[in-house]
């Protein structure tokens, strides 16, 4: 059998095989297997690193990451055309739509941002936070960017 | 302003209003806001506990839960028609395809189940898991249940 599939292989006849194979089999990505990445100071003020992305295949929408804001860090001003969802899983940080109040975030809790709505998530001033991110792309897109946020909107914290 | 509301909200003048400011509000639910709710036993084996379940609005078709199983407690074999992600958090746990082979899933693992790939999840024997579960509906279902895991099946572990 190892030599038939090597036979294969060296024919370039796996490629299909293969193909097929990932849409009919659990993939795990293992903690580690994907590098950090840091967040583009296009959308982010401060520091933030962007671990374990995860997307889904075939007709799926969805895809995310888990976010790491440092103390004062935050993404700019955005919107989701499908959404999105926010985990907290380490930290306190905030989150607001435009002209609502700043909400205090921590572990355990859940945001839901509406498809369209404009708003911001980050870390508090004097602390990180963590959370997973999960959004639904429309033709490929998960995001619009916005302004960023300036110190002035960002200092107007509970 | 707020005799207006007041008065507004008397005359049940606020309906349309409040479901218009929810679409374009961000949603907080703060850890402990929604009770523990158990797993089912025609789908699951075992001890199964479902917290802080998640669902979008309007156009989205995302949602999810976080979901802990105590040893030896899974899933039944089922699929989902847009795939499913899996975040594990705590404890070691398993997860399979059909006639897969049976693989450790670990906190910070990211796992990606292909739309209508048949598969179990769950516990070790030896050891709990919690993972947060996030899936796409597609006409309003998210999963589509099948035969329990055997306990033959579930020793099959590595």
């Amino acid at each position: 059998m190892r030599k038939i599939i090597a036979t294969a292989s060296a024919l370039g006849l796996l490629t299909t095989g293969a193909m097929a194979e990932d849409a009919l089999s659990v993939q795990v990505k293992h903690a580690g297997a994907q590098a950090s990445t840091v967040g583009s100071a296009e959308y982010f003020t401060g520091a933030v690193r962007i671990d374990s992305p995860f997307k889904g295949t075939g007709s799926a929408r969805v895809g995310g990451a888990t976010v790491t804001f440092e103390p004062g860090a935050r993404t700019a001003w955005h919107t989701h055309p499908l959404g999105q969802t926010l985990i907290v899983t380490a930290g306190a940080g905030q989150v607001q739509h435009w002209n609502g109040p700043v909400q205090t975030i921590r572990p355990g809790d859940m945001v839901w941002i509406p498809p369209g709505v404009k708003h911001w998530h980050g870390a508090s001033g004097r602390t990180g936070m963590s959370h997973i991110a999960i959004a639904e792309s429309l033709d490929g897109k998960a995001v619009e960017w916005l302004e960023k946020v300036s110190d002035d909107q960002y200092r107007q914290q509970p």
